[in-house]
Order: structure tokens, then C-alpha cells, then sequence
């Protein structure tokens, strides 16, 4: 693919935010770490990708401050990449791509994982757009306005 | 950067979304559509993309059934770029990626674009992660299962 133009300093936060976590790979590592993964050779084994590739990229969502890298937990000479909050703050970027597969990329008899209320099992309610004061809103209810 | 593998038969709905839409022009594509765009030469203006490229990605949204090709409203030659309703869908994936760069990626001074309520000019609430009965839902109340 050809390297896209860095949009690091666009106006619109969607160009912004691909800059740092639009390649693919990087969705992907932040899933995996979301679902508890935090070494190496588990992003390794989960995701199939060439450790050079996988190499780049993480030190790339390091310096984007995505993850943090510490001493493993079990005290051995392990480091482990831990998300940070702005990373941990992917999560609904997550859930929303999920729902959208759920509904146009799967047939019904696929199989497909799914996120559920670990209190009773029961799938997520699907997202909705709230107006501030609660209203649920149409994409038609919503513009884009520009603040300076 | 290196062609990812092929998720397209991925049991993970991420990892099948990212295989039709995690290119990064993708996204901004259907973002400018969101926005109301629906020629080549407003996205190409806006995107400032090369239009081998520019072609190819909209080609790919087309096949992949994000876009359909019709014929201009003001009944000229061009053809014009529509979303389908699976393309209109990722409207709350757009919303995600916004309020995380909002919080994450602007310092306060810069500036940036916002969705807004049509009836008030007020920004819209946070998504909120909801169980089936509406409750509010914190991350590690949440598990992956697979269906099958």
C-alpha cells in the first residue's frame, strides 16, 4: 500500500485518530491487549504476523503512548506491553466495529465471537447516539460543525 | 507497508471489519460520504489522494457493498457515490473514533471538528457501553464468547 498522507494535524478527529491506530495491525494488537493479551509472543500467536512487522508496530503504539511497557507481573525477565488509558479508551471503537460485523459480515450460520454481560450472558445492547440531554439520535439529527 | 493476511473468513468480527474498511483511506472515504460527498471529485478534493488510488479504494467499497453506483441527481454525465444502508451503518464506528481523538489526540487549544445535535448545537453524549436491560456496562463487566 502506498503510505497514506499523515494526517497527525488534521482538523478532523476520524483523520487523527486513523493516523495512529489506522493501519489494521494496530486495531488488532489493541483487541488482543483489551482481551488480556500483554506479551510479545501472544500478540505473536494470535495475530500470525512476521515479528518484525509486529516489532515495528508496537514500539510505534508505545511512542503513541497506546501502551506502556512494564516488568511482567510473574517477576520474570519478561517485559509486557499494558494499555494505557488512552489505549484502554479504544474499547468502544471496538464494540462499534464489532456490532457492524456482526450485522453485515457474518452470515447466521457462522461462527463469530461476541461481547456479553458477563453477569448474565446476555449480549451488549447495540450503541446509540444520545443527544446531551438523553435523546436518541438519527444520523440525520447530527452535524459536523468546526470550533475554533 | 507489508499486505496484511486476509481476514476476510475471521471468526473475530473486528478483524473481518478491518478487512473490508481498515485501510485508513477507506474510513475517510465513508466519513466524507457520511458527510454528504458523493462524487469522485469531492472526495478526491478533500482526501488530496493520487486517483489510482482514490479509484481503487472506491472500486473496493463497491464490490464489498459499502457503496452504489448511481447515476447524478441533477441528471448530469457523473455518476455518484451513495452509501447503502451497510455503508451508512458505520456512522457510530466514525462517532467512536471521534470522541476518543476529541479526549486523546487535540490539546485544548487546537482546532477541531465536533458532531452536534441538529436542535441545539450541543455535542453529543459519550457512547455508553449498555447490558440488554440498559444498564451502564464498565469494561470488565464485559466477556468474549464465541457462538457456534
Amino acid at each position: 500500500m502506498v503510505k497514506r498522507t499523515s494526517f497527525e494535524k488534521a482538523e478532523c478527529p476520524i483523520a487523527r485518530s486513523l493516523d495512529v491506530i489506522g493501519d489494521g495491525w494496530s486495531l488488532l494488537i489493541i483487541r488482543d491487549a483489551l482481551a488480556g493479551k500483554r506479551r510479545f509472543s501472544e500478540f505473536q500467536k494470535s495475530l500470525g504476523t512476521a515479528k518484525n512487522i509486529l516489532a515495528a508496530r508496537l514500539r510505534m503504539l508505545v511512542a503513541q503512548g497506546i501502551f506502556e511497557l512494564k516488568a511482567a507481573a510473574d517477576g520474570s525477565a519478561h517485559q509486557e506491553y499494558v494499555l494505557t488509558d488512552k489505549g484502554k479508551d479504544l474499547f468502544p471503537v471496538m464494540v462499534a466495529l464489532r456490532q457492524w460485523a456482526d450485522v453485515h459480515l457474518f452470515t447466521p450460520d457462522e461462527i463469530c465471537t461476541h461481547l456479553v454481560d458477563r453477569r448474565n450472558g446476555q449480549p451488549l445492547r447495540r450503541l446509540e447516539l444520545r443527544a446531551d440531554d438523553g435523546r436518541l439520535l438519527q444520523r440525520q439529527d447530527i452535524a459536523i460543525v468546526r470550533s475554533d
